[in-house]
């Protein structure tokens, strides 16, 4: 329980960057070596670097350096991880609601009680 | 899109925060005050209403203060843009891994290419 805010806290600390998001975009398409990641981005293959370090922390990306060549791929359970915390929450607050209208539309049917209107 | 862009920036930020998720957490349960917000967490709550602005600026939740007491409601429209953010790249990255099992799957049935075997 410890390990997962853990990793809730440095996912969603990855994903708070907009250049940590285009990256993880490309990576959605497929495995993309740093230079590739850097392409797009107006920033040195050095802070490229430091980005794909803070996403391999965070277990997002995993990379593999074959040669000179530094392959990262996406890692889809630390995205999974995020996704589900997310959803649990806004589904508990959905039931809640249809609770809510179900218990207004149960007691807007009882005559007995309606003196308010 | 931009605007998109930054309303991720904010709620991630938001939620790579332990304290600020065990308010979003009680929030999913129904809306609470800020004492309230407080009670399970050790800080002033000086350092709550911080966190609460954060929240709040993320557009994660809103609040109404009604003569002294201010009450904060979970805002599920911005966990649902965070959450489908996350499950589209990881929906795409899965529909790639599919593709790439048809392609193997339909490669391994061709007795004539089967030379390396």
């Amino acid at each position: 329980m410890l390990d997962q805010g853990a990793t809730l806290d440095r996912v969603f600390q990855a994903l708070a960057d907009p250049s940590r998001r285009i990256m993880v975009e490309q990576l959605s398409r497929g495995p993309a070596s740093v230079s590739e990641l850097a392409r797009p981005l107006t920033m040195t293959l050095a802070a490229v670097v430091q980005h794909v370090q803070v996403l391999e922390a965070s277990g997002l990306v995993r990379s593999r350096k074959v040669g000179r060549v530094r392959t990262c791929t996406i890692e889809p359970s630390a995205l999974g991880t995020a996704e589900q915390w997310i959803a649990e929450r806004r589904a508990r607050w959905e039931r809640r609601l249809d609770r809510l209208g179900e218990y207004l539309a149960e007691h807007s049917d009882e005559p007995d009680e309606g003196s308010s209107r």
